[in-house]
């Protein structure tokens, strides 16, 4: 098969009986959006979800190494969620479910002005370089940040049509739309590390709102004590919603309090499912994404206007002062709706 | 005359005689968007724009501070830019251009998902509380962030109707939205300190890029001398474009320096008038303001969609996989025309 030239449905085939290459052909695609993108996300979709990890905290949280051994122990299966043991750095009694795979997509941020991705500390996933049954890739934004928000939700669907049954989204920072991605998951683990309280005052509450799972990585440091009763005082003050965030303790580099790490996204996974939420919030997820993909469109159609000759013309008059932008926009809007 | 009910073109009127309140209601509206805000823009669209400088730069950079004393010393009016001392350090010999009024607008970021603004240090302005020629006005974002990137640009336009010449737009952060902001000026200041690279890595791409004078504030610290030449080497691998950005070193506490930063926008503004650029500059900037306006146009008209049943149809398809979000947008989109 000529990869550059096969069709999304025979790249699927090949990707569904284990071909690599395939499937990474397959996430360029929607990576670059458009028409082919288009068809891809449509084949995709008609596949059920996989269940979604998205990993989110400040930079240099160890966020990757973090994942990376995540992803060890999570390839040993879901814990059993009958008589779910209540603390979460105990590991779990059985196992019950298997996770035959696992799809990383690591989110890297790039400047909104540069375009240019940093494409960062992918060589600490190198545990796994070399494992078939874990697929990791790199998204970088497409010249815009609204672009990953697109095709971060197509690549989890690709990676579900594969037949791959757990996917871990992990971001490198916790801008807004970083922030964004990674909550777009089943379950949203926040990291911080002892003292992160200074550097993440404005980002709190929305890391608050969205954490699924709170972890305290790099846990042999001084502070971790203040850092989890911070958190833990934080989650006292927020309304409660059935769900109370664990604060998990880690040491990412060693691999301590990753198994308990583990257990809390299986019992929030158990959570979910028992309560009926996981399908709410997919659903809510799904509209979200659909808001996305319309308001891209029209965004396209804009593109064009902006194009044209009456759009020079209005950004004219405009700076003149005879006109202002929003009878420009409604102008412009009008003459386009009549045409 | 009553605040609440008076007409845009009464406040107008009131706030281009002296009266504030007048003036803080026109930015109320403003801030507050819709078809009132449209009316505000209408009138202040007529009226030649003041000149703009934005300041942006991390969290605990000393922005607040540096604003502070800016101010100050603007109010000494534009220094003369005939035989301009090449120094940025060195005071201007001579001052020929009033500056009789500044609006500053303090820009608070807030959490995409709490909705609550941090309304952070506003206490630091305090030396012009009582100044009547000084005009201070927070503002935080409505909702969304995206409401900002309208918002602001509307702010400045009616400190300029009032007759205000000179109007500092202070972010909180370095955000996405914020940069954006803070970029959307006449001169862009961005603040460092020493030690900087580390805390911003991520973002030094986007910040060297909207830069057009860099600030390495709390210049009596350790590290100001590396930040500086950190700095300077960035500038020298960045394309030329006819303004290498001045790195500017000031402790902003003391005042120190302040003199020579005002020198260095003074130098960076006869620069843009004496080559056209500020035309060009401000051109650019009501296109990308008729972009924001038309997309908030359309993005209304979706979120009605979003609101009818027909959306809710799509995503409970979509989310039992008998439909993509493509298709979907696609038939919503033709349904609308349609009708």
């Amino acid at each position: 098969m000529n990869l550059r030239t096969a069709s999304p449905p025979a790249l699927l085939d090949a990707a569904v009986q284990g071909d690599r290459v395939a499937l990474a052909r397959l996430l360029t695609i929607v990576e670059r959006g458009g028409q082919p993108s288009s068809e891809v996300a449509r084949l995709a979709y008609a596949a059920p979800a996989p269940y979604t990890v998205g990993i989110t905290g400040a930079p240099g949280a160890g966020k990757s190494t973090l994942t990376n051994k995540l992803v060890s122990v999570a390839r040993g299966g879901w814990p059993a969620t009958t008589d779910f043991p209540s603390s979460t750095t105990e590991p779990p009694a059985a196992t019950t479910e298997p996770v035959d795979q696992v799809g990383v997509l690591a989110i890297d941020p790039s400047s909104p002005f540069s375009g240019g991705a940093i494409l960062g500390d992918r060589i600490r996933m190198q545990d796994h370089a070399m494992d078939p049954s874990v697929f990791i890739r790199s998204m970088a934004t497409r010249g815009h940040l609204g672009g990953l928000a697109l095709a971060v939700p197509d690549a989890v669907r690709v990676l579900g049509a594969v037949g791959i049954p757990l996917v871990v989204v992990e971001t490198v920072g916790v801008g807004q739309m970083e922030v964004e991605v990674a909550s777009a998951a089943d379950t949203t683990v926040v990291v911080v590390t002892p003292g992160w309280g200074d550097s993440m005052q404005a980002n709190k509450a929305g890391l608050l709102e969205v954490a699924d799972v709170f972890v305290v990585n790099k846990a042999d440091r001084p502070g971790v004590r203040e850092a989890t009763r911070d958190l833990e005082q934080m989650l006292d003050l927020s309304a409660p919603s059935g769900w109370r965030p664990p604060v998990v303790a880690t040491v990412a580099s060693t691999g301590e309090g990753i198994e308990g790490l583990w257990s809390a996204v299986a019992r929030h996974r158990a959570h979910l499912v028992s309560t009926g939420a996981l399908e709410a919030r997919r659903a809510a997820r799904v509209a979200d994404e659909l808001r996305r993909v319309l308001t891209a469109r029209v965004l396209e159609d804009i593109q064009s206007l902006a194009a044209a000759g009456r759009f020079a013309d209005a950004v004219a008059a405009i700076a003149a002062g005879t006109l202002d932008p929003y009878r420009a926009a409604s102008e412009l809007l009008a003459r386009k709706t009549a045409t």
